[in-house]
């Protein structure tokens, strides 16, 4: 069993591999390694210098390289393609599925991909290749595979075996067998099960299921994560605009496709500008993390600016400095909660989403209420606990009132303006609208308190 | 194919059907949703009143109606679950997987669960049922189901193919058959592309893979979706403290778990306590909001007692009130940074992880680092642009330095707490930590300014 494996690629297995590549111990290496899960292998070359992982993927056999490599993260597969001559790419590629081997590609410069393409033995896997290497990267084009197993309509049960079986190399993991007509265009598909369970000579037409969903090359890989999810689908057909079928999508790539978009919204919400980790140079984290802060302290200087403007009143009025915090901070919580709540829809795609119009009447009604309920507590607070006169608790209630209702439509604003013109939108719940938040919050409590104190 | 059939489920269409069910025009229904998707049902059934989406779940056939039960959101679901009687209930669930028929009955008061399994007509149903509600929602055993294809390692190819056909209309997606000895224990694995290749005669010990991964019963379904995610797992045994195969996970469930566990963490990184989304009522909305608000408001009340305490000091020097936004803003955003990436780190649950003290001495360094530069930048604006002494300048900029490390080690610390003692870390990143920020962030500015103005 599985545990037994994964016990063996502890911190203690890590030392004697790095040993044994260290004295090129290849018989260690291959016999420990061999039988473990090239996800495990995988998890263990990343740990090593980008050395020791070369020396280890040359010494096992190239199937099992092949794989390994594919799972490697970002970084190490990145160093480790550099690395590697063209010769040795291409031999650890014609053990590929063509959508890995496009992903290895697409971290080369344009001229050493064709030389690695040349050196490919199977020349399917080049047509393959070249054919995805059309599609960007991030559509249902650039996350498919060319490998899939299809069957014509009026194929027997047995003509369809027959398919499986000279495809079996290619295609390790079947799920279904799409169903086209004589111009490659897709009908449906037809499970293992139901080919087990038929008789060898019916006809796959009275088989199959034509209702199936499928997804043009162009559609982006998230709302294809969603439509997977929502159908339950381990597998989907991609069609041309000829409803063509090009390819398939699996789970699998799905389930990275939807880790790194989670990853990317955290980074975006909390202003880390790259894909960085908890164990990546203390050089690289400080480096993710400036950008947003030095903004924020733009921001900062900026708010430190509009409360000079009210120097004077503030100078007359001291307690107006007691209740900056509390403007901001509500500012801040209110819009990112609003902007967190639209992102959340935006993910969603529903074809019976609100309108524009309604949405904005629901987050004022919303805003409204929670800004009577804050400014309440707040007024009621500041007078009868903290012992200000009612007109100085009428200031902080009735600024932290606007303040929560232009944070409420800031949030839900910002969004989905860039959402329009294609900035991921949950970077709306990060630094951004705080920033902005604070400074809005600023000029209204003050403009507030001028008014109503005759500063 | 489906693009039709998803055109058809639209808005008008919303429409016709609202009118159909008020003049209980049931061919209608029956005819027009002949062939839908379940999912697609189910999107629009979660638009209708319960009364109308019960009336369309009553016309349609069992078999559909319990796929489509299955696939209505969580509030729909429930309202429909209690308006049921437990007769028709069980019919429905007489068509359901166990564990979605166990989702559907731990929506139920206890004697009505009761009531419900004894209507049941298959007794191999009730067995599993009664069998799957003994596991912890959340946990292998509450998400797996009784349903699967599993062979006896001296059983032939024929012998197991006899089982699938005995099994064609419980377990839908085989996906793989689970090899097991004579005393249930789990083996091994072999594909349904291996039977179909294989001759019947072929013993299931010749073929099957001995070397899978599967999770005990108890295993939590956060770390259940990342050991499918990183072995590409399309479906994974669960196995009791025995090894005895008890049930399996499908990925279509584990798709289901990363969502509701993605928006569960955006809500508390976002300071939202229900489970909301735009579309729910306003005042739903406003409650879900209202509590961290009311929290950040007392944060901010406390906020303004600190500063009331150096009132005489910020008399003296008015300046000083210009930059507490800066000094609680940064706070804000380096705490926010620091403890996302320590959620992140604690989600991967690498066996390679860096141990607590290196953690938190990288923490400090880059805190140190991105200190030094915000704090050298905010000097230079104050002395150099906004002309201030240098003395002021240094205030400030000390001041910083000592929050950006204050609030990234609270940043790092909260959540590893938070794991420790079972609260969802996310919510580290939210309101939380901003409000703790704040008030630091504030006693240490005032106490810098303090000793260095001589205040």
């Amino acid at each position: 069993m599985e545990t037994v494996k994964v016990f063996e690629l502890s911190k203690e297995y890590l030392e004697s591999l790095r040993e044994s590549i260290e004295i090129e111990d290849n018989n260690f290496i291959q016999q420990s390694l061999d039988g473990a899960n090239e996800a495990d292998v995988a998890s263990l070359l990343d740990e090593l210098d980008i050395e020791e992982a070369l020396y280890v993927l040359r010494v096992l056999d190239h199937e099992f390289a092949a794989d390994v490599l594919i799972e490697l993260d970002e970084e190490t597969q990145f160093k480790a393609v550099q690395e590697m001559e063209s010769t040795e790419l291409a031999s650890l590629m014609d053990h590929m599925d063509s959508d890995d081997a496009v992903d290895i590609l697409n971290q080369l410069v344009l001229k050493d991909r064709e030389e690695v393409i040349s050196y490919l033995q199977e020349k399917e896997k080049s047509a393959h290749i070249l054919d995805l290497l059309r599609y960007e990267e991030g559509s249902a084009g650039g996350l498919m595979a060319k490998e899939l197993i299809k069957a014509n309509l009026n194929w027997t049960v047995i003509q369809t075996i027959d398919e499986i079986r000279r495809q079996a190399e290619n295609v390790e993991k079947i799920y279904s067998i799409y169903v086209v007509d004589n111009k490659e265009k897709l009908l449906g598909r037809v499970g293992l099960k139901k080919i087990i369970l038929s008789s060898s000579q019916t006809r796959i037409a009275d088989i199959y299921e034509g209702d199936i969903v499928s997804v043009p090359t162009y559609m982006d890989e998230e709302e294809i994560a969603e439509i997977m999810r929502k159908y339950d689908l381990e597998a989907i057909p991609v069609v041309n605009a000829k409803d063509k079928l090009v390819g398939r999508i699996t789970v699998d790539d799905i389930l990275d496709v939807i880790r790194e978009q989670t990853e990317e919204d955290m980074h975006a919400m909390t202003g880390i500008t790259d894909d960085v980790e908890e164990s990546d140079s203390v050089f690289r984290l400080s480096k993710a993390r400036l950008p947003w802060l030095l903004i924020g302290i733009i921001g900062g200087l900026l708010g430190a600016k509009i409360i000079g403007v009210f120097e004077e009143g503030l100078n007359k009025y001291i307690a107006l400095a007691s209740f900056i915090p509390l403007i901001t901070a509500t500012g801040g919580n209110v819009g990112i909660q609003s902007s967190s709540l639209v992102v959340q829809t935006l993910a969603a795609k529903s074809i019976f989403a609100e309108s524009i119009g309604r949405r904005f009447a629901k987050v004022l009604l919303v805003a409204i209420l929670n800004g009577l309920v804050l400014g309440f507590v707040v007024l009621c607070t500041i007078v009868f606990i903290y012992g200000y006169d009612v007109g100085f608790g009428l200031v902080v209630g009735l600024a932290l009132f606007s303040v929560v209702l232009l944070a409420s439509f800031m949030g839900t604003l910002t969004p989905i303006v860039l959402d329009k013109i294609g900035i991921n939108p949950a970077m709306a719940s990060g630094p951004f609208i705080t920033t902005a938040n604070d400074l809005l919050g600023l000029a209204v409590y003050f403009l507030v308190a001028m008014m109503l104190l005759n500063l």
